[in-house]
């Protein structure tokens, strides 16, 4: 059942609960994604995803950790970022949250590579209390995990044949592809010079933007299509359906 | 000019800071709201009134911030808190990172009374890095505006003549309304027994519960309608594009 | 009976400990107050009436809470400012120490507006702890409670027929009577140019010294008279009795 | 001259600072001192002689810091204690406040043993900002200095010639005295048992009342004389006079 | 030249920094390795590795960073972790330090895969403060690297050689066995039951030793031999001199 | 028996804690030691003494912290320091991890007079844990204690008789010599100018520098000789084994 929590009641999630302790975080980023991507695209994609999954499967979504670790991304404007220890407290926050509810299969499906390392520090942050011995606090035990929406070989396949070479690893044309499914109005296009973007590693938001002068790493997202857009979403959809079911039935 | 940022690209934000620096951020909570009423209300609110004022006014609108302060109703499935701390932290970071791309004028639409002073309090914490005399840091001065979406008067006076003694203060009848009117098929029916809740103080989630057992404060949100959700949509609305108008130029 | 912690034994409050749970903390700031008022008009203020208030009433006084929320008082000297997130730990440490001897009615009696936000911040980061589901610790429940020395009916009327519109929001004449009833060597005299100070929103420290030049906001101090203060400190602290004896037999 | 920051105005404040950049900052505890001894003793002290002090000398004296370090006494009712973290970030934000003005010898005259460690490590905490190249900010260079009430030779005489054996290390007879000196009314009296109480180390609270039954370690505080404490208050005022005098033109 | 900072004095640094601004931090963690290995493990890997890598290059050597994220190892005597939120901070102050004499390129050297998300966090964290435009500060930008010993590809080689599907991946003989070539005297025996460890996903302290209960994973330890862990060191250090030139000098 | 942490098996830790619930942590700092000292020389002398006290007593060796505070150094190419609030946390974690384990006799074996305050700050953040009431977590009551390597009354001694008034405060031949003996190899030689470097007091990194060019304080480290040192640590070890064995059977 498709259940969204900002759209139930109490009494719905008391219900939920009955039947389930997982619950799926969207998580992403608001961060540039090149000349004509759109910046919300971290968010949008694991939401719009998720969504799909839910259609058919039992699936509590909570409403979308929106802003992360994007701060190689300031120096393009609209983006925004948390500090790293900030964001550990909010993801702290909200788990405890959820688990006090009895909620204990927490379901983060992201939409940002750089926010990985932050949640899984986050996720550390989390169970060392436990770890450490403070098991005096009634807060249960509860497994975190983190996934990303590109993860299943399905879309890995699916991008490496519809791409190639010109996926790359920021501003991909497969994440353009799926918010412009989600978001026909908000198409927009722009010529990519060069039209594969360079690439290579990066440290803070000067040096990114000095290396990546339109935002763009190693992709060619003018490829993008909505249409492919829709089959990226069904395919991760899928896939996540059932990979939510065994973790939350483990 | 409509604009989301999430789903703008950066040269268009960029192009947007050339005609203003004021941006707008809804800000809400995810929490019981009694019987019939959303979960999501304090954040859909905002964000439906923003979009509407968006309409026919220049006004970039940031994601939304979307959960507040709830350690109150944490007695109530699917209710999820921040703590207060984490809150200023993360605010904190959402003004550092817009104000480096140029905004000074950062409105906060906020739909949960329970965030007011939270919020008051990170205005506070980002203003005293300025006033301590830091002024080394190329961070230029912000004004912060927080706004509550019921503050208006033409919305006031609504709410007092369509609800009268069982409007209450908390799963009032015009959030409900409100949320109806955005989510036509979230609509729920139930009864509420006392017809209006009882009011009073109140301290930590037990307590809460203890006072107020199905979650409502004062109120009798079996009123709402989506048709008065409508009409107070359109009255906040007007209101907040009057009122950030007057912000942005200041 | 009068009983000031700092003057009180161990078993003097031990025992006191076995007739009430409820003790006060007067709170205030250390800021500047206009050309002729004393830069600790807001903690003397509520330290003095609560001082009159336990006359006749069985009331604990705990030490004044003395720098708060003053970052906008910056740009003059002699004003001292706490980060809210300091204040918020020191507030959360307070109320640990009193709660472990078994205090369950913290009444904080608060001299400056400006802490308010921060303040009730502070409450929900202590309730946030058992709303979490962290019983575990042995901490009891507290219920803490934030009054205002001005909030009480009798000395808002006071001040009106007073003062009239020269009462104005910082630096008001009746904050610096009750200072000069409680300290009449201190007594200062300046001519106030405009007579009525300006109102008006302000930011950080920069933007009000521009806007308040002498400090003062809506108000003329100069009318400040200790007889008047005398008043003001009987009116407030009659109001406060009750209220803490309300509040620490609920 | 005499001349409380809390009973002065920003302009006398200013005045001042054309003068001297010199501030003093008493800072003490809130503590059990024993059956006669009280609680409020380690803030009471240095507030006192620094008064004292402070009639013949130019002279700034800041509010009182007035709850320190006192976790092992948390055992006796009406301690109360903050936690190192949280002392460091409040005495941070005091200097940071006061060297905005341009004060740059901030002299901590303190009352209480337990703080040491933690106003030191303060210390180090300010200073790291500096050290650690952040030159950025405005922040000038400030000197911080930490005397203790008893630490001059004439206090340390007069103790050892006036008690002997039975002064001890907590709730000694001097302390004692200086409070009974400055508030006659708060004389207590209380059978000794034994005579000098026992002395050794602690950890926690639970470790110091088990080995500290009625909070003293040491000591005979029914030695405690009001005119004894008059002239340690003189002896150490005289002392601390010079020292304020040699810090703030070094 | 080989350096280890810890035995170099301040002009050999400042010598040293004329002709690099290149740093090596070994970076490791303190926790169980199975019946046989050595709870040092992961901090002597790199340490070792890295001295014998600076034998032929130019590298500093910093202090060994010698707890990390260990978290899920709380269920075994020995082992000890920090929390991420701390290792943020530490990880942050060292680079704040090492920063402040010119280095520019901080290479964190690692030997323990728990550590990673953490170690790039605190690099975002670092590079944050640049991005979020506080270039007022003095500190100039650094590049921060993250390479764990068994990186590179000749060490892969080696290992999926010698030892196959029993490498597993905690407490593997090759990590063992470097700590046995180390320090021969500390080698251990222990029947490995079964030879071949379980192997799966793990959450918190308790969940691990449920899974793991003698703390392996996936690996058979008892195959570690000090000869193969000398093959080891030179192929990591070999690699190590190369990829660490490379950085300091890009 | 000696046993280093780092060289142990979980069970052998797990064995050892059945024969005593002691552990020492040696703690230094990586700082500047004038111009033939070594710059772990305070990480250094307390670990080399503590390996050769447990030659013949029960003690378990725990790693090295071996960044401590040492702001003040900044000044001096290759100090590193810790802010003391990073450090509080960082050994906050240590001893929550250790007793864990059950360990309850936390022996902090250190090397830097800078140090102690931060240290003793650090518990009594621990112990104001269990001190405010938090006993509802599982973690035991812990014993912590500070010895600094030179406090024994032998070494004072020995100090005193072979380097005289040349033996300063700050890169003392003492424990110049101390490294010396542990690392001949790298035994330093430079001119002193003066002999003996001028005393006094400093504040941050630039007040350091500029009263202690060279970075001595009072001393004369061209006296250190390795046999002295040999001594010294013979004489600190035979104090430390006794004072260890008193505080663990305690």
């Amino acid at each position: 059942m498709h259940m969204l929590l900002h759209h139930a009641s109490w009494p719905e999630v008391e219900a939920y609960l009955e039947r389930s302790k997982g619950v799926l975080i969207p998580i992403g980023s608001t961060e540039q994604h090149g000349p004509n991507g759109l910046i919300g695209t971290d968010a949008i994609c694991p939401e719009v995803i998720a969504r799909k999954a839910a259609e058919d499967t039992q699936m509590l979504i909570a409403p979308t950790f929106n802003v992360g670790i994007a701060q190689h991304h300031m120096g393009f404007a609209g983006s925004m970022t948390l500090r790293p220890s900030t964001m550990i407290a909010a993801i702290y926050d909200w788990v405890a949250s959820l688990s006090r509810h009895g909620f204990d299969r927490i379901y983060f499906f992201n939409g940002h590579g750089g926010n990985i390392a932050t949640i899984q520090a986050a996720f550390s942050e989390i169970y060392a209390d436990r770890s450490l011995g403070r098991e005096g606090d009634n807060r249960r035990a509860v497994k975190c995990r983190l996934v990303n929406w590109w993860d299943f070989k399905p879309v890995l396949d699916y991008c490496k044949q519809t791409y190639g070479s010109a996926h790359g690893s920021h501003a991909t044309p497969s994440e353009v592809a799926v918010t412009y499914a989600a978001f026909p109005h908000a198409v927009k296009h722009a010529v990519m010079e060069p039209a594969i973007a360079p690439s290579g590693r990066f440290t803070d938001a000067e040096d990114y933007r000095a290396k990546f002068p339109d935002g763009r790493i190693g992709s060619d997202p003018s490829l993008a299509r909505a249409e492919d857009g829709e089959k990226l979403i069904a395919l991760s959809a899928k896939s996540l359906a059932e990979d939510f079911k065994n973790f939350t039935t483990s």
